[in-house]
């Protein structure tokens, strides 16, 4: 793969990260040097994917206090700015659970042993991405048509990704695979960061808007889909990026096994199904400009960032503990 | 009703057409005095929905030959040049083959004839729409939500609509209702065109991205989708805007009833079922690109206009002969 550092440490100890708001016209970096810094990236989507924000919180956790001195108060302070970016993802509460820990357990070490917890985070992740690429692969044999939805790859998690880490590891075992991609409305995750990436390592992509998704199933010729996840309720039930509980009614339409991959993380027993969690609802200008510009006419939009799949239609869980085709792993 | 005229004779003898590639910024008329400024309105989307195309068309035929002196194979070259705008929608072949028809029989009084047929084309096309909104009028209750697709209301029939008439005249009538509008990608239509015209007449909708629409079907606050149609082949089996295939099953999914209104002139009875259907692929650049600037990574992307509903997920179907619930009126 030939993609640019997505998200690490600068030099001076901030957080550097890939704009992903830019891509693909533009390719800029960011140095993140305060926790504000880092809850707006979150919130603005500069950094963004379930695991990659929890990665990104953990490191913006690591700019807390002054200099070499942090408290706990400070550290949760820190947590709290950057709890309340985004409601949906399990994988940021999570993150923040564990450097709040961390936290309440040093002492003078605190902030060396913050860092040490989350590159520990960072590092897992990207090994979790890589086992889930492993349990997938069997998915994926030559030939393969991958239909996807949204960005669930390197840019949603620093290295592999989820849904996309099984076309990765095929395209590098010299499979021959074709990735169908969504453009995503409205943030067009798809067109943007989702078919950059895969031209980027060299994996053939075609676009299509959200909505011609189902009659391209129709077509037959598409050998399963594969999605990420940003919470997964005790029963299974899935929530990911509005559109994908439409992808899974037309896929199962039409035979077409439906995947979804995530870290393990990502299952929430607390959450007993997917009527419990929180759809975050993002703001109408999403929908109704376009760069900037209004387009549409003057009414009020509906814009929630996710939907819930009810786990029958889920054909299995790609997690880093392998391939689950029971409701649950 | 509060919308500018659509379509209609300019005092020079031109063919004056609102542009809806400018709405809802810009309300501009242009004045086609050529068969080929017609052909390209209707290529360009300047004139669009299945019953304005074949009017439009209608009209353009007017424009051939040299001033009132018009031969048949004036008409002809004019008919053929109209017919190769666009593929899928019957309305167009079968308007332009009455005007066919009517240069072949006419002598000296061609140009007088054409005219008067392209006039009753016209008027018929508005009568069926006000027959089209009666029949479906029991669908729209005091209080219904409706969710459509794209815009098959003012906009694509020149007067109340197909699938926005029973709307229409449930709110002459009195009774409340909201309209859920998908943006219709890539060209906007719902966003654009039908929320601008609903609010225009006073009647309350609400935009959202085109894959919300199965997450709110799954609310359960929706009374009914009712959608248009591009052509409808023998069996029932629907092609409309891109998308409407997958509503249509998000819909069965949760108990919506989903209904298709159409004029019968766009059934087809020379196309067997929907596998027959020519589906219109359209430019990439329509998805990559947003008001001319790129977007998307540079991949190919597969843009077809039109998808295809089986019949058997079709309510019922509402024309000007009223509403027909087997599957085929």
């Amino acid at each position: 793969m030939t993609l640019p550092p997505i998200i690490s440490w600068s030099p001076s100890g901030a957080v550097r990260i890939l704009d992903q708001t830019l891509l693909p016209g533009e390719v800029v970096h960011r140095e993140l040097g305060t926790v504000p810094e880092v809850a707006e990236a979150i919130r603005q989507l500069r950094v963004r994917g379930a695991p990659l924000i929890g990665v990104a919180a953990a490191m913006g956790v690591c700019l807390a206090g002054e200099g070499a001195h942090v408290t706990r108060d400070d550290v949760d302070a820190a947590c709290d700015v950057l709890r309340a970016t985004r409601p949906t993802a399990v994988n940021l509460a999570w993150a923040l659970e564990r450097m709040r820990r961390v936290a309440g357990q040093a002492g003078a070490d605190r902030a060396p042993r913050l860092r040490a917890e989350a590159d520990a985070i960072r590092s897992e992740e990207f090994a979790r991405c890589r086992a889930i690429g492993e349990a997938g692969l069997p998915l994926v044999p030559d030939g393969a048509v991958v239909m996807t939805w949204c960005n669930a790859g390197a840019l949603a998690t620093g290295e592999l990704g989820t849904a996309l880490a099984p076309v990765y590891l095929a395209h590098a075992a010299g499979r021959r695979v074709h990735v169908l991609v969504p453009e995503t409305r409205p943030l067009l995750q798809g067109s943007r960061l989702t078919a950059w990436e895969l031209s980027r390592a060299g994996v053939p992509c075609t676009v299509l808007a959200d909505s011609a998704a189902a009659g391209r199933l129709a077509r037959g010729d598409v050998t399963c889909a594969i999605v990420g996840a940003d919470r997964i309720a005790a029963n299974g039930d899935v929530a990911n990026k509005v559109g994908t509980y439409g992808l899974a009614l037309a896929a199962r339409a039409h035979g077409v096994p439906f995947y979804v991959a995530a870290p393990s993380s990502t299952f929430d027993p607390a959450t007993p199904s997917g009527a419990e969690i929180i759809i975050e609802q993002r703001a109408d200008a999403e929908i109704l400009e376009l760069r900037g510009t209004r387009v549409g006419a003057e009414v009020p939009a509906w814009n929630p960032a996710f939907d819930v799949t009810p786990a029958e239609l889920v054909a299995g869980y790609i997690t880093e503990k392998g391939l689950d085709r029971t409701r649950r792993p």
